[in-house]
């Protein structure tokens, strides 16, 4: 456990850049004080905001370069033109030179993914990475993968993202078993694709220590938290998450037009302000904002591009936690177990 | 357009049957006094409802079976156990025979889809049924598909869809060309299946009149009404559906408990309780029961089993509507037009 985290941002990334960036990894150290930062990206525009950040000033150092990742970059594209000179690069490689322990980015998603894995690589055992969330439920939180990383996969590839899913949680919810479900569709007959099955059938089988394999989960299981971690491939989990954010903000639309159409709705409105403001705080995007990206030689955070100072602290302290709490060298432990958890898989799937 | 819309209704069928199912007509038949009912099931049961619904007893007749499909029925397990002789099989016949022009049931969907494609078969140019459901959103309603019948399929399977799914919109809402979106992830480099992108080709060159292909829409459009039919292959249409049913439950209880937490959200709540009931009524789940199986030579209406009468009266009407605007003859010059839709598609896939 290190002493000090040392967290690389991406100071260019997102929406607005450093005037968002800089003051909510200001948030994020008074909450955190033992950390320091390292700010890549235009040396102008970072020294501007740090002037109103005192604190912020004395816990940085700076990486300057003028060179920026577009949101409207292609993958290839931003790695064609910017790889080895813009700020989420630089920022990437401080994590690899062992300069920062963690990088968060706000950029681009793609092109984070892309030279994530260019400069990084891939864990031993671990082919492709996943984008993995907290996704708020009436029973808590629960981790969520692979929200959209990669399309598809094998049942190893799902066995692998429920053990990257489950040290995330043990790290982020401090529980030692996690619970982990597989997301499928309920009817009997169409269990769902073939690899859910075989996965479902290998997590049984190893019946490891550091998660507690319980079934198939539906799709409005997630919402009840049913599962500490729910794991399906990128697609369905992609069109999981924003088939609720979609319909989480239809409901907030619908509720504040019904709150403003009758006088006495109106006042009922001042009335249950409190109320409202608490419903507000449990389901602010902010707060589960971004997600980690795993399946990495090191921990990748990546905020909302559109997020604000609050949002993107929270992006930050999530990239503390996991290193407080050593999510690489547990995830690698779990891989590497009893000769790995996922080599071990891989032999059942030749005999089977 | 038939004058008279004969329905008929598998009185077994849901938790409870008879005692939804008929009173549930009952509400129907006010609202629609052209219709008469086949009512198949145990006699006793039906006629001891009837007794309490004589405008429904004016207007139906029974076929007495005691055999009916059990919710705990696998698909297979039904079939072996109860063809020919369930009341979800013998109402799903008097369709096959012409004695109905559609058929209602609450019961057991694998069993419905799997008796419904027994006995009625697949139109030409199909292979595979799709379930499709009405979808509230902010802009009114959309029609998804498919919810959960065939997971995975081809560019062709998806063009089928988007043409069955644009004639019942174009039914339900009476739309001349509604738009159509394919349920798609976001991020650029990875643009989701490649069946989705040929699926996307073939809709864009065939320039169908009936539809207007509008591109990918991502999860959160569903619930912005970005189009009128949103298509997508089984296994994410159930998962979009369940995710977003499980959002808003998780949403109702975090409002009904914030509400119920203070003296002054009470006070709140009396007064804005006309406003709740509003919210509840526009997301009410009877409202958008069950789904329509779509792509059999016969229209078949999937209630939720667990609804209330009020909802089965909802499964009834949309029923009605489908016959009365003749959705099966729309859908089969759709897929006939010009040499048939689907076959066009077949012949570019083939030369592409």
């Amino acid at each position: 456990m290190p002493q000090k985290v040392r967290i690389a941002l991406d100071a260019m990334g997102g929406d607005v850049g450093a005037s968002v960036v800089i003051p909510g990894a200001a948030i994020a150290l008074s909450r955190h004080p033992e950390t320091e930062f390292l700010l890549v990206g235009d040396r102008a525009q970072i020294e501007a905001q740090l002037a109103k950040h005192p604190a912020m000033k004395a816990a940085s150092q700076v990486i300057h370069t003028d060179v920026a990742v577009s949101n409207k970059d292609k993958p290839s594209q931003a790695l064609r033109r910017t790889r080895r000179t813009s700020s989420m690069w630089l920022a990437i490689d401080a994590v690899k030179k062992g300069e920062a322990d963690v990088v968060v980015s706000a950029g681009n998603t793609g092109a984070l993914m892309a030279m994530g894995r260019l400069n990084l690589h891939t864990l031993p055992g671990i082919d492709r990475p996943a984008i993995a969330g907290v996704w708020p439920t009436l029973r808590g939180d629960s981790v969520v993968l692979d929200l959209g990383a990669t399309i598809g996969g094998d049942a190893h590839h799902l066995v692998a993202l429920a053990v990257m899913g489950s040290a995330m949680a043990s790290v982020l919810f401090d529980r030692e078993r996690p619970t982990v479900g597989l997301l499928n569709i309920g009817v009997e007959e169409i269990k769902g694709h073939e690899e859910i099955r075989e996965a479902a059938e290998l997590l049984r089988a190893m019946n490891l220590p550091q998660l507690d394999y319980i079934g198939f989960i539906e799709g409005d299981g997630i919402g009840k938290g049913a599962a500490d971690v729910i794991v399906t491939e990128g697609f369905s989990g992609n069109i999981a998450l924003k088939a609720a954010e979609g319909t989480a903000r239809q409901m907030s639309e619908l509720l504040r037009a019904a709150m403003a159409r009758t006088w006495r709705s109106k006042i009922g409105y001042l009335f249950a302000k409190d109320a409202f403001r608490e419903l507000r705080d449990k389901l602010d995007p902010s707060k589960s904002n971004g997600g980690v990206l795993l399946g990495l030689n090191g921990v990748v955070v990546k905020s909302h591009g559109g997020t604000d100072a609050e949002g993107f602290a929270y992006a930050v302290e999530w990239g503390y936690e996991m290193v407080h709490y050593d999510l690489l060298t547990k995830i690698n432990q779990m891989l590497n177990r009893d000769g790995g958890a996922l080599s071990a898989s891989i032999t059942q799937e030749a005999v089977s």
